[in-house]
């Protein structure tokens, strides 16, 4: 960063950017602990297309960091923020490293307030494709997944209470923004969270390897209101989660891996779902 | 570790684990790096699932290290390695550790000798199901593409010249012994490889976001035989690779995502494929 780097950026965007106080770095990198982020109700959103996103959402963004390198390349964002009277700040390389645990931030962080709802919420409204993660460990695969229901048009999904948060960096990175477009509900119980969809007149798959019946084997039914019950990315569903549901059924394998990973098979599922849905609902996509 | 523990694996396999010279652990760790790799042309197979299946292919693994603590886990791959005279090793944890770049190598590392065959091997055979990776450059997702291939019975993957190495860790890690499946290609030149599949009948497809083919409109056509041209995780295919290709098929985006990822539009392409192909070769699967 050079000095005349910074004066082209305000040049640009006809703005000064204000360093940050000690004390809302501090409150900014509290927020890498899932601690923090409990006491707060805030989280991080990095990188451009995610702060992007939740800036689209209005009082989302409590406070955006954007380092003085990149200042020109983010000019349109600290736009939006002023516009939208979020707070906006401008910091060195270093103190933006010292916020997020990323490597490349693409020099622009959020701290954005917590966007889940609750359950009853996300029931009041009209569903028609619902995804449920069921003990969900794995970070990339958690946010792999939101993006994907969020891809295939799902209405919401919901985390049951012994998954990963959903605020953790790393699936915050992987939806890739998705998290600000669709309902998200946090530590559901998944017997409570089953029974809520079937109320609301969805049936309940529960994807399993070894289930006799196979998404290729649904047809008619594939386009019927659904929610779609997910595992562990280990050791999937177990026997009683399973139960659960209305039908297990498995994504096909036709070759010989043991299996997929959950963010593939969650991808094929929904999208199976979704066209189905679409193909029977207007005869086509519209 | 404790003596009596590394007593009782003897005993339950029968077997002792000698030590692995210095410079049998040279060589191993040596293939950590890509010049490594190169020089020796083997690369590190980690974990009971990879190695197991890198065991059912003869010629395949040249050593097996196992840690004496994870000794009794692994009996069952020790005396595979025996019956086949693979040489295998007992070794502490910490020097197993110093072989992998890996935190939990399930106390079980194989050496294998590369299984990437030339282009010309693959095009000999029967194909009704390819991929072709174009500057595929992300380790997990070209390692998960790998898997999607194998669970959809893919006759073979091609890598382009300009794509992660098939031999990284990480990707060997992603494929969760996928690799050892399906005939894998190589630093292929991307219009070669495109040329060859269509020398064979096969239709080629690439995949494009913008693409004004949605893979539900492709109905019939998706049945024939096709190789499928999956692009970079960031960038895509640039336009002169799209031209390559028959048709440019989108995966259908129904909400507000952007994009899926590399390795869930690869899971809905070849599932869409193969599913399609399944039924319309035996009117149904078999």
């Amino acid at each position: 960063m050079s000095i005349e780097t910074w004066e082209v950026s305000m040049t640009a965007s006809g703005m000064e950017l204000p360093e940050p106080s000690k004390a809302s770095l501090q409150r900014a990198r509290a927020l890498q602990r899932r601690h923090g982020r409990k006491e707060s109700g805030q989280f991080l959103v990095e990188g451009r297309q995610a702060v992007g996103e939740a800036l689209r959402r209005p009082g989302v963004v409590d406070a955006l960091y954007v380092t003085w390198d990149d200042a020109l390349g983010n000019a349109d964002l600290v736009d939006v923020a002023r516009a939208a009277k979020v707070p906006y700040f401008g910091l060195s390389e270093q103190n933006l490293a010292s916020i997020t645990d990323t490597v490349s931030p693409q020099g622009i962080v959020a701290v954005a307030n917590a966007v889940d709802v609750p359950l009853a919420s996300v029931m009041a409204g009209p569903l028609r494709l619902v995804v449920i993660c069921a003990q969900v460990r794995d970070p990339g695969n958690a946010g792999t997944v939101i993006r994907c229901a969020d891809a295939f048009g799902a209405d919401a999904v919901i985390l049951s209470s012994d998954s990963v948060e959903v605020y953790n960096p790393k699936v915050v990175r992987a939806t890739v923004g998705s998290l600000f477009h669709l309902p998200i509900v946090q530590g559901a119980d998944l017997a409570t969270a089953i029974d809520a969809c079937r109320a609301r007149g969805m049936q309940v798959f529960a994807t399993d390897g070894a289930a006799g019946t196979d998404l290729t084997d649904l047809s008619g039914d594939l386009a019927k209101p659904t929610a779609w019950v997910m595992g562990n990315e280990s050791w999937g569903l177990p026997v009683e989660h399973l139960a659960l549901a209305d039908r297990t059924v498995a994504v096909p394998i036709y070759g010989e891996a043991e299996s997929l990973n959950l963010a593939t098979a969650a991808a094929v599922c929904l999208y199976a779902s979704a066209s189905a849905q679409r193909a029977s609902s207007d005869g086509g996509k519209q």
